[in-house]
């Protein structure tokens, strides 16, 4: 298909993103009161991004690819989620696929990427294997984490909705960008160099939608982290190639989407993108939170039993029929994208945060029978990340309810209390109370380590 | 872009494609004439990689990947070409960066892809690395070779000329697919692993033109043999994915290409595509050959000096005006894709062999003059890779004359002696005549081999 009729995209334009996002990293770019709220994001995803990828550490993916690169071998200087050590590009690949196998990370639905599975493990690996020329300060790791943020962000605004719905998978091929300038902030590149880096990223990009639902959308985010921290890395030994990717003729924007929206690139350039990160409460797939909260809120506002619904009536927003509207899941990872499965086990009362209980109650037949009388359906005028959940009951009666998952939550401190509940709900099994807690406390005060590493020591096993 | 009506691909597609190359990689699925002629192209394949991959050791590209691994670390099992060792993925990485440094590796128009580069280094570093379980004789190297081409020659002819026309590297993306299949008959993978093996490395499939004339074109070979080798064998630990990707919605053929050809896909099913492969001759694009080839006949036939010529007129096909018509090369990378470049080289009479040659001609003002008076011009009538080039003399004669470098040879004996002789003028100054020779001939015997990797030992230094 030729590229459609399009703006033309301002000459610069991928120096000017990557010296906006390094900007956020180095300098005093943000008043104080700024600053502080980015802090505290970054440091909510960093223990969300823990805490999830403890939990699916034995999950077949990971497993796989740990034995893969433990017979690859390397120099071991950057550490795994199990306390094992390799290369830094072999951490980051591996930690980061195992942050994205349960699809329980954070998001930025602005730009349909899930923020912290390409970007912390890469961050992590470069903070440790790079301590040879100094330490990684918490508060330099969560300023390359909001540079990130930013860069994958403001590109995923540049290349509108048509990428994401060609079918490409945004956390994959943006997160590999966020990543490079991630990493490229830690290692205090230039404009010029990290703009070459962006393009060796961007030559690498893949991640299609084709593969959700398969061990091969958990890949995509390590592969992404992967290729963002040896793009950045091999800018710094002097690999180049072209410092206007996103906006060359066949560049990435042309590439990739087809059309762009420049227009929306600085849409509230004062305000750094972190501050649409939203996080997951229920183990499942983005578009099946607000579905869920609307169930829980129906069972505990009316207090009916399972038998009593004849059918339910679920509507989401249109693009989601294509995303989690599997009817009849018959794998784990296909459950993640039901709404119908996920509304089930709301409605029976059961867990949505263990997402091993989820997936066992896939041959469950009382969900199963519950799960045919749920109908999803779509309504144009849905917001995003939005839904309605609607019950009758046998007898008769009707109660809807509706839910707004779209939305980054302003009070902080409530968003800490539940991100530190869901981590040591899925940390204490892996690591046992005491490291769960202090894997807690030690990433929610990380701003204060002169060390960013040092996140790791509650994951290593006790000497 | 939504992708364009395009007639429906077949169900199964993936899984035939997959069984129609492995099936040329075991069993005897050739007539014993066929099979001869098959192994003896793959012998020649894999000589004229060694010679480019090693006279590019000592180019950026190379060094800088060679110094990133040797950070990384690894068991030693896979060789690199100057007699190093690390992992199977660093070595397909790294050779396969260096084979395609100087673009003067193979090629097989028909699928634009260049075979060999993301091919060799893969099933070099698999039968190295996988000997602990067998050793890998020279001819199933050539036999996974001969699938690997099938593989990535007959999805180019389902993607048709779209997926390169949109900016696709060829060799990257399906390069990468090829790479799997090899790999995974070397690994004794059965159709359904493969298939799932080449979503794999289909959804880490990247390379775009827009890297053109950067050191991020080589680096699209390594990455290639690296995503399909290590797509093959997290297959084979049981990764799994889709087994349909090529033809499923969002697939491949609908997000790299958008419209597909699937009628030719099973053009001429029975006649193996290695028969498709063209050697260059010259150091420079593949649109340059044909070109330097009618100069060269002109000055053979005309013996006119450079003061003589008052204008050139360089006519080829359309697609390369795109591709190598760069009119004031300024870097040595240019200058491989600069028709005018190349064919006033020809003309004066100097190297278009050795590539140091001719990109320190970059400050000739004999060489400068030259080229301004040098006119290239498409003609859409012109068949792939035919050009004409018509001169112009002072004193107002005119001599034309026409070159096709669209065919493979069907003399295969003079094809031998060609490669072997550029072989030789590539290895000799980087390994000195007697391991230079010692290579050539181990390698154009190499079907002879019970272990493939023997070829390596000439690159080893003496003990």
């Amino acid at each position: 298909m030729s590229p459609r009729p399009a703006p033309a995209l301002p000459h610069g334009l991928t120096r000017e993103l990557v010296a906006h996002a390094l900007a956020l990293a180095h300098g005093d770019a943000l008043p104080a009161n700024v600053a502080r709220d980015v802090f505290r994001i970054g440091r909510h995803s960093l223990l969300d991004w823990f805490a999830v990828a403890c939990a699916a550490w034995q999950e077949p993916p990971v497993q796989i690819l740990l034995a893969e690169i433990q017979e690859e071998g390397a120099t071991p200087c950057a550490t795994l989620l199990d306390g094992s050590r390799g290369s830094a590009v072999q951490a980051a690949l591996v930690n980061g696929t195992a942050s994205h196998v349960l699809d329980f990370d954070d998001a930025h639905l602005q730009s349909r990427v899930h923020p912290s599975v390409p970007l912390w493990p890469a961050i992590l690996a470069q903070a440790e294997s790079g301590q040879r020329s100094g330490k990684c300060s918490g508060r330099e790791a969560l300023a390359a984490f909001a540079a990130g943020v930013e860069f994958q962000s403001r590109v995923a605004s540049l290349m509108g909705e048509d990428h994401y719905r060609l079918g490409w998978h945004n956390t994959a091929t943006l997160g590999a960008l966020g990543a490079t300038v991630a990493v490229a902030a830690l290692l205090r590149l230039d404009t010029e160099r990290t703009a070459h880096a962006v393009a060796v990223a961007c030559t690498q990009a893949g991640g299609m939608r084709a593969l959700f639902g398969t061990m091969g959308k958990p890949l995509h985010a390590g592969q992404a982290a992967a290729v963002g921290l040896r793009a950045a890395r091999l800018a710094a030994r002097g690999f180049t190639a072209v410092p206007d990717i996103l906006e060359r003729e066949q560049g990435f924007a042309s590439l990739y989407a087809g059309k762009w929206e420049p227009d929306r690139v600085w849409h509230d350039a004062s305000v750094p993108r972190v501050h649409g990160i939203v996080y997951k409460y229920h183990a499942s797939c983005y578009g099946t939170q607000a579905p869920i909260e609307a169930c829980l809120q129906l069972r505990q506002d009316h207090a009916f039993s399972s038998d009593e619904i004849r059918t339910v009536e679920i509507t989401v927003e249109a693009q989601y029929l294509d995303v989690c509207c599997i009817a009849n899941p018959s794998t784990p990872s296909e459950a993640k994208f039901s709404v119908a499965h996920m509304a089930a086990l709301a409605l029976l009362g059961r867990s949505t945060v263990d997402a091993g209980s989820f997936t066992t109650a896939l041959d469950d037949p009382a969900l199963a029978a519950l799960r045919r009388r749920i109908v999803v359906r779509a309504e144009a005028a849905m917001p995003r990340a939005n839904a309605r959940a609607e019950v009758t009951l046998a007898h008769g009666g009707t109660y809807a309810s509706h839910s707004d998952a779209s939305r980054a939550k302003t009070d902080l401190a409530r968003q800490e209390v539940r991100i530190a509940s869901k981590a040591r709900s899925l940390l204490t099994p892996v690591l046992g109370s005491d490291r769960a807690e202090a894997l807690i406390g030690t990433v929610l005060a990380c701003d204060a380590l002169d060390d960013v590493t040092a996140c790791f020591s509650p994951c290593l096993a006790p000497v």
